[in-house]
């Protein structure tokens, strides 16, 4: 998860880093699926190293879809859909900050999903570990790959 | 699109055989992906021939969700994930009839997507088609396919 | 519960009859909030009587609204609001036919709300009736309210 | 908006002032409706001073739902419904902070909705206001009324 519009090319090339690895451990991505900022950027390094990838969409019909989604799913629930986001993720990694991110990263702690915050700024690091101790914070996405792999799979049949 | 609980034998029957072939024309199919009635069904039938398949689930988590989906989308908003049913599938096709079941056949009207109905009833018939004389009705998983081959594709990126 | 766009003079005159009559029995009057079709047209009956109204909006703010609307609930979740305004309603009366309003009568179904329906079409009594034989059938808005007033008060807090 | 299980007394006291103030001024006062916490609070303190309380539930009934509810909206969407929230109000003011809450504000900045955090920790002040510096931070109800005074009336007609 990470912000569209207001996403920095710093931000983004971290994103690019982190789909790869994802998708090179044979994991799925989900994003929100629009083609801007860290959606499109970790689409587009998940694609890059052949993963699957998942697009969640705010919208109506696939217009803001990026093309480096497989399987778009057409909500038509706007920014309601960052609860879909969150609610099938088994994990959530937030890489930016934005005013969405921020509503996904609070629905992640509400729902007690496991949330690994990459490279967060120190107000957001500050007021997300007051909310919830137990989130991870990290500074690479080699370290996000790290933290992943010592998550206990709960959904096995998946 | 199809019954959960009230579906019978029979329709599960022609959901099995419907799965199987959208999966052998390699198409993917989604569901509302509990494990039951049509939804079960025509889950089955896909992974019986290797298809891949998807369950947008209306629940919190996957309590409910059939092992034959591949990818699970927890939607948490009930029985409103019926309008992504529609909104994300190219086509929907109805197989059995529940209230459930007509409410995706009314957003499939409403949205103006491309519709067959599989072997409805005298009733279901009269209105659906007085509703939209556009929409398709046949009596076979085969003709589902046939009719299925012939609408124009409107996504040709996925 | 009826058609925006595709409404009749016909229709819309019965829906201001029964926004009138539902006004003056105290009751709030909730519709899909839009001003057009049948919406507009109870909206406008119950002002007219000194009637509380509620628009359940499917956008993402108030631009469609009806100004006969005292309370606007703006959901942003499209037609996936049909279903808010089934949960929400003690009971629902369609008037007036169209797919967004097969949807709610389908919703309604499902949640096992109290259904009447104002002179429908002979197809809708058939395939409505045939999915849940207790909804009732009526052909005045006269009819409408004696029917309400014999459905016991499932929620007698409010 | 505020927090429903994890709200503090202190925080409570608040909600009822606010409360009673917004409906001393003859305004609507929103909240998630459920009958606990913050939500709770403000509700009971507008119904003290005859105000009309809408409540935005996200369950699928009214079972959650606090007798100081004057109209309840029964979503069904669950914690999706904190869209709707925003979406609706004309001012959001959060009172108190939890994870459910800090999505509400996260949603307010998205949508650019006039915001007053009342009497926020140090660490919500310093994170939300770097993601949007136009949010106003007081001390007290009375502060908040003066605050929503000022802000100019987009919507007219209600």
């Amino acid at each position: 998860m990470g912000p569209g519009e207001g996403a920095s090319n710093q931000v983004c090339l971290l994103a690019i880093e982190l789909g790869k690895l994802v998708a090179q451990n044979g994991w799925l991505l989900l994003t929100g699926g629009r083609d801007i900022g860290v959606m499109k950027a970790a689409l587009k390094g998940a694609k890059q190293a052949n993963g699957t990838t998942i697009g969640v969409l705010p919208g109506h019909n696939r217009d803001q879809c990026s093309p480096y989604v497989d399987i778009p799913i057409v909500t038509g629930i706007g920014e309601a859909r960052n609860v879909i986001n969150i609610l099938t993720s088994d994990v959530i990694v937030a890489c930016g900050m934005g005013a969405g991110t921020a509503s996904e990263i609070s629905f992640a702690i509400k729902k007690k999903k496991p949330l690994i915050l990459l490279k967060p700024g120190a107000h957001a690091t500050a007021f997300f570990s007051e909310l919830d101790p137990t989130i991870q914070i990290v500074d690479t996405p080699a370290q996000v790959i790290s933290a992943l792999k010592k998550i206990p799979n709960r959904n096995p049949t998946w």
